[in-house]
Parts: structure tokens; sequence; C-alpha cells
């Protein structure tokens, strides 16, 4: 399958990479072969990595008419002549992937309408929280669940400066200055720091909750450029966190939505999001209460948001991929003795001298080496608690098997395992 | 659409509840009409509410041969004779979407291939986590992004206990009895405390994350049985805190997948995941990490998701809904002044007797209502933060203007809005 590209940014670079570097991977389960067909750039004759120059091409001609597309990916961003671009292509039965949150909260409606008139598809999960699949979860799987509230901290660059000023008691200049440094932050951060950002994020998310076309201009906004450190300090006075949120709700008779800076009692799901992640949380009368966090941004993130457009778009989510998960025989199930963790043992030892030497000889023979050890007394006996580094099942095995030999070792031994730091 | 329902426990009513209750916003979102056909149960003569007697039939080729019946929805639950059923249907192309975990986790992989054989469709999304989209999360949106783990707190009733025992300082038995209590918990919670219904779903969430069969006996599990209050404290001066976790991993040349009870650093987000709900972190390469929360159980929960892959099946997902969206005319946007909440409001006003009852005058004729009122003197001056229960936006903008003229307020209003609490 054919992909024509518009714009070759960080975004689209990262997409082309990703075809390059996970093409094995989706070839085995989607039963596809993806490959990039010709890209629109205003400079072709600068060198992009990985791209060969005979693709590039600065006549949207070359893209748009290209009988051999199977798929247009739209990376390019803003209104025009993008928009010129998306309609000719949708009218022409192909289907269209874009990330463009300014055009899909301006014009949404009226191209979505166009792509079904025409016979097409127009996929835009990108345009909205970058990975965080928020979009085909409130178009598939909430579709029938009367949503009431989409509550989010959909801009990761204010939620890193406000985490930053409550963390660290920045102010807000200086907590830009840091998200500019660590890139989490633009040069000109206006977009973001102002709430237009996340307005036209929230534009999208309302539109499809609440089944009604929501245009950017509808979203009246705020930004944090206002909230003092004072104001935090304040907040946390009182109980609460300063989160920049979206906030679209169905009551009083219509719909409400808004993004302004809020107090979130800090007991709350979505006082927890910190840094440059983004938060939804979705309410139903159904379902109660689903959220989901993740990378809000980021040029490898949004580019797996799109690859899982054109997926969905090219239709292989039905059997294939199953189908194609039971041949892949590379993957052996380990036995539970091949796998390794730190682990946490509890157990009663005889308070005598030369007990703690003597487990501790235990689990330096079985190749374990302990982090932490706290010993209790209690009476004649003493409660040991040993905390190891990360060693195998099989080691610890052996250890707990030394320790149950031991005439001092008056328990069983408790055993629990550590989830790796690297998961946190 | 005819949907044939097997078996009618406590999901299979609550779907039938939804299908009556939301048939005209499936409607309006989907351009179909769902209708329950024929239902299989044991005891065709006990009245159920809202079904109709003749629906009912103790004979499955009244379900399975009926040539109406588009999709077979299945709530019996079990191994055999459930697994005869649908292979029947699927053999015959009937799409089917199912709840059982114990059989996707035992004969999935079968299944799967039939249904692809056959050239139609098998769906399972409430099998795992109820309403909690983590299957088409895993198999759609995250399909080519090289999933190295998924983390899970995948069973409810062991997550409640647990949060219990820490919260509350009960022990094992009484935290289960209170969920037995509260109906977290059934009356034999074998299947929960023991580990195994956490471990049917990682077999299942594995296999579609690593592209794997895994079966449920390749799963080690262990329960929580074992867990005593004693180590849920030595935990927490540790920092850390006690979760039952599925852990699905890929490394050391292969896959390892196991649930056990757990440490977990109390800052890591698992941790943070508390009583009955679930919770699912997903981890890749391409998109760092996402986590799902939400209700891992219950019928409504679990309705809403068979629903979900019934609508995914039936092919609604892509125009038709946000077509039908454009015409919904009955939810008009509210203009901000319209929408409601409560308010944070700081300033600096003249350190004079009479000033707050004046603020507070400007409050009560604007009709807000006063929280909560920190005043602090700063020389001349007094930095005044209120904090006001619900009221309209028209109401706050009229207590700012009235502060704004009063000759002792000497800054600008700085107006932040608290998060409703409903949505906490």
């Amino acid at each position: 399958m054919r992909i024509g590209l518009l714009g070759c940014g960080t975004v689209g670079q990262a997409f082309v990479r990703t075809i390059a570097g996970q093409g094995e991977t989706v070839a085995r389960a989607s039963g596809r072969r993806l490959e990039i067909g010709p890209i629109l750039v205003r400079d072709a004759t600068r060198a992009r990595p990985g791209i060969a120059p005979a693709q590039l091409t600065t006549d949207p001609q070359d893209v748009l008419s290209d009988p051999e597309v199977d798929v247009i990916v739209e990376v390019m961003g803003g209104i025009e002549p993008t928009a010129t671009y998306l309609r000719q292509a949708l009218q022409g039965g192909t289907p269209v992937v874009t990330a463009n949150k300014q055009l899909m909260s301006r014009q949404g409606a009226d191209l979505l309408t166009l792509a079904e008139t025409s016979g097409t598809e127009l996929r835009f999960e990108a345009s909205a929280c970058a990975a965080i699949p928020v979009i085909k979860v409130l178009r598939e799987s909430m579709l029938a669940a009367e949503i009431s509230a989409v509550t989010g901290i959909v801009n990761g660059t204010t939620n890193y400066i406000l985490s930053e000023m409550a963390r660290a008691g920045l102010s807000y200049q200086e907590a830009l200055a840091q998200a500019q440094a660590l890139g989490y932050a633009e040069a000109d951060p206006t977009e973001d720091v102002g709430g237009a950002d996340a307005a036209a994020k929230m534009a999208i998310l309302a539109s499809i909750a609440f089944h009604t076309n929501v245009h950017f201009d509808d979203v009246p906004y705020e930004g944090i450029d206002g909230v003092h450190a004072e104001d935090l300090e304040l907040a946390r006075d009182l109980g609460f966190v300063v989160k920049l949120l979206g906030v679209a709700r169905l009551g009083n008779g219509g719909i409400s939505v808004r993004v302004h800076p809020a107090l979130v009692p800090e007991r709350h799901r979505l006082a927890a999001v910190m840094g440059p992640d983004n938060a939804v949380l979705l309410e139903s009368g159904t379902v109660r209460q689903i959220m989901l966090v993740g990378p809000g941004a980021g040029g490898t993130e949004t580019a797996s948001a799109i690859l899982a457009d054109v997926l969905s778009i090219l239709g292989t989510a039905k059997g294939s991929f199953l189908q194609n998960a039971l041949v892949d025989a590379g993957r052996p199930l380990l036995r539970p003795d091949q796998t390794e963790s730190a682990f946490y043992i509890r157990l009663r030892v005889m308070d005598r001298p030369g007990v703690l030497a003597q487990i501790a000889t235990a689990f330096a023979e079985a190749g374990l080496s302990i982090r932490s050890v706290i010993q209790r007394g209690e009476g004649e006996a003493a409660r040991l608690v040993l905390v190891t580094h990360v060693g195998s099942e099989s080691r610890m095995n052996a250890a707990v098997a030394a320790m149950r030999d031991m005439d001092e070792v008056r328990s069983e031994p408790v055993l629990l395992r550590l989830l790796a730091e690297d998961a946190a």
C-alpha cells in the first residue's frame, strides 16, 4: 500500500522513520506492506535523512493526482492551502489521515461530510493528544455510552509549567524558560500557554463526544499566563492543585465547552497527572469514568497515531492480525524461573547472634544481592524483612530453600515481588 | 439488526436493558436499529423484566440456526457447551461477540482462526476489564507499536480488598467480608482472590500485545490470600503500596506473563488506582506509556463493551455516525455566562474595617454564596482569597464588576474556577 505525504516536518519525518523501522511488524501484524510514495514539501532541494530526493515534490498534484496512492497523510498543518488539498483528495475518493487540529476544529464537520458523501474516510486521531487513542475510544468504544462530560489535561506544555511551578516553587516565567530549554515549549509559546491549542483539541473531542458540531470559535479559552505562584500555594493550602483544564459538559439544556485554569481537588485522579503528560476523563452514565493517560505530543508518538489510523482505513483490524499472531514463533514463553525481579521477603527468625549473617550468606551463595534489611526484635524471635536487588526467580528459589533448611528460621518466608522500576 | 443472545444472567439482562434504553442513541449515532431476537436460557419459565417470554428458549438451535440473527452475543460463560455453540455460529458465518474470559484465554486462538477462515468476526472486548477498551486499543491503536510490557491491575475485587487493608488497617478477612457486603466480591471469592481471574485476563491481553498465543495454563498466578496487614505496613514504610499485578513483559529472549502481589513504588501511576477500579499500563518504545483506567466489572459496564463490539462488527464507525451528528439539533451550545462553577477569587484590598463586609455584600447581591475566605494583612493592604459555592458565570461577572468599582479594591481580581466536585 502506497502512502502519499503532504508535509515533511518533525511529524512527517518521524512517520517516514516509523514506516521504515516497523515495516516488518506492520506486515506481520496486518498482512500489508506500507511504502511512502510522493512527498509534498516546500523545498525539495533540502536533504532529509532516509528519504530519496526523487520522492520529494513541490507540486501538490504529484501527490493528490497519483493514481498509485492508496492513502494520503497530511502533516503540513495550517488551514489553507491544506483544506483545498484535502477536499480534492476526498472528492476523488482517496482516504485521508490528518494530524491537523487547527483544520479539524474549524472545518472538521464539512470535511467529514465530504468524506462520507465521497464514499471514503477521514481519520484524525493524531489531531488530539497524539498517541492517546481518545478519538477511537470516543467514536467506537463509547459510541452509545451517552457521555456526560469530557474533562482533560490536553496540553502538555502548560501541564509541565504548572507542575514545575508547584513542585519547585518556580515563577511562571522561570518554569516557561525551563520548559523551552527541555523542548516542552516552543520559542513562541503563545498557542500553548494562551489556551488556543487546548481549545482546538476540546472542540474536536466535544464534537465527537456529544455528536454535535463544535467549532473552535465556540470554545472560550483562557491560558495560564495569569496564574501566579501565589495562587498555586493558596490552592495547595485549600487542598487543590491548579491545572489547565478543557471541560466539555452536557447540562442546563445544552453543551458547554471551555478551557481555563482550574482548581482540582488534590485527591482527584486528574491531579496526579504531572509533567508533560496528557489525560482525558470520559464520564458516562453507563460506564462511569474511563481515564486515558499518556504522552500528548512528540513526533514519534504522533506518527504512531497516524499509522494506527492508516491501518484502520486499510482494514487490518479484523482477523488477519490475530491469524498472523499465531504463526509468530520468534517469542517463546519463558518459564517463571527464567524471569527476574527484585524481591521482598519477610520471615521470623530466632533472635540470636549470627542469624542475620547466616541468612545473608544464603542470599550471597544464591547470587542475590540485598538492598535493604529491617530487623525488629519480638521477644525471643525477631522479624526480618529483606529487599533484594533484581535477580532471577531461580536464585530466589535457591535462597528460600536454604532459609527453609535453617533451624533459626521459624516461619515460612513471605515472598512478594517488586514492580520493576523501569516501569515507573 | 437482530441480535441472538446466549445466556441471560446479570450481564445478559443489562445488555437487554441497554439496547432498550439506548436504542435511540444507537440509531442516531450509527444509523442502525438493534433488536434482541431469541435468547437461550436454562429455565424459560422464569420471568425476566423487559423480556417477552416468547423470546426465551432452551434450545440452542433456536438462536444458532435462526437465519434472521445478524450477530450472536455470548454471555452464558463456561467452556462447554459454550465453545461448541460458538464454533457452530462462526462456521456458519455469523459474527460473535463474547464476554467469556475463561473460554477466550483457553481457546481464543482457535476460535479467532475459525472466525477468519469462515470469513466472519469474533470480538471479545468485554472479556477483559469490562468497559475499559484495552483490547481495541491494543488490537487497533497499538497494532504496530512494538509493545514491551503490559502491566495491569485487572481484578477489582482484590484491588478493593488491598486498598481497604491499607487505608483502614483491616485484616484480609475483614476486608474480604466488607467487599462481599458491598457486592465487590462474590460469596465464593476463590477465582478473584486466588488470581485465576486476573490470569485469564492477562493471557488474553498478552496474546494480543505480543502477537503470540498465550494460554491460561501458561500464566503462573498467585493470589492475595497470603498478603498480611503487616506486609502492607512494612511496604508503606519502605515507600511502596501492595497491588495484585498482572505483568506481561518482552525480554530475556521471550515473553513472561504472570500474576502476583507486588510492591509498587508509591509515586508510580498504578499506585494511585484505588478501590474496585482496574488500570492497564501499556509500554512501547514508540509511544512510551499509555494508561487506561476505569471500572473493570459490572453488568452495565460489561454490556456497554459488548454493545461497542456489536457496533464495530456492524460497521458504524465510519461516516454515518458523524454525518448523523451534524443533524442533531437538540443540543445547543451554551454561552459562557450560561455555565456554572465554583470560583476562587484572589484580590488585594485596603486593610480597613468594613472592607470584607462590603465585598461579601457584593457577592450576596450577585446571588453568589461564599464557601471560605482567607484574609492576610500585608501592611496597609490585605490579600483576600474567596472560594464560592457553585453559581453561574453571569453572577460571578456581576460580583467582579462590583468589586472593580470599589475604591478599596486595589488589584484586578484573579479568577480561577474549581473543577466540579461531581467529576471527582
